[in-house]
């Protein structure tokens, strides 16, 4: 394969967001989901029939997104692909200003091998351009003009039309066999 | 014209870093430079001769960027570029950890009318696509794919190849007459 210009989201793709966001769903609502419960079901249209707003404050507050856990494999496969193509990270993260310089640290502390000149906070993925594009979102792959890649999350169960990778060790499939 | 996608850079183009930077610089030389003395010179091929460390340094602290000058017209001509065409704000202030809030709040107080969902702050604009793009560096000019406007700069004063606006003026022509 060619060297590619990869596009590598942050939340629920380098960043476990989504293990923060349900336990703060458990606690605002008193219950105990895991989220394999989302495995069939549309994970929005379900959790605003309860408390979410709760849910949605904490995204806000200093410190979220700095200690969010990384989701397993990210380390090595993104190193890996760091050095055999041109990796940049791109995170839609102006809508949490706090987010800014936690993400930029988050990053420092996790994947220090990444340079600040491969790092992107924006608002909107539709103006980035590359070969391949992971994420987790419909809206940030759908106008990109390359290879997406749908990385597997609670929220996207259900949303079809795109090449799906369960895990890291399948996108290092994808990259190198 | 058809609605166009354009891409705007903040530091001298948005936001007057380099008045800020001379300043600094004759402090830290015992000069009394105006920017005009650079209209028939490589502006860092000069000021790599004299002492520009404590210059570069001054990036780094708090409040640098927080507190530039408006570029003339630019809040009026982005206004209006805003309403008839699509806007973003793309700035490479990766290198600069404490200027991405100070940037975000900088828009805020003189761009309110630009969404966060239109700021992007990045490394390296390569990854950037859109119909134009303004800015001041080369850099960010040579790689993109649409068309690309020099925004006249002291540091930029010998560069060729590009077409140049002289002012936000000018940009104004370049869109609506």
């Amino acid at each position: 394969m060619d060297k590619q210009r990869i596009i590598i989201d942050m939340d629920d793709v380098l960043a476990d967001a989504n293990k923060k966001i349900l336990e703060n769903f458990n606690l605002a609502n008193g219950m105990d989901l895991k989220k394999e419960f989302f495995a069939d079901k549309s994970y929005y249209d379900f959790v605003h029939q309860y408390n979410y707003e709760p849910v949605r404050q904490k995204l806000f507050e200093p410190g979220f997104f700095r200690n969010l856990e990384v989701i397993e494999d990210a380390v090595e496969v993104v190193k890996e692909l760091h050095e055999k193509h041109e990796v940049f990270i791109v995170s839609a993260a102006m809508e949490f200003p706090n987010s800014l310089i936690e993400k930029y640290d988050w990053l420092g502390e996790h994947f220090p091998f990444i340079s600040w000149k491969n790092i992107c906070l924006c608002g909107d993925k539709s103006i980035i351009k590359g070969d391949v594009m992971i994420d987790d979102h419909e809206k940030n792959l759908v106008s990109f003009e390359g290879k997406p890649l749908l990385f597997d999350a609670m929220h996207n169960q259900t949303l079809k039309g795109y090449q799906r990778v369960l895990s890291w060790k399948e996108v290092h499939q994808y990259f190198f066999s």
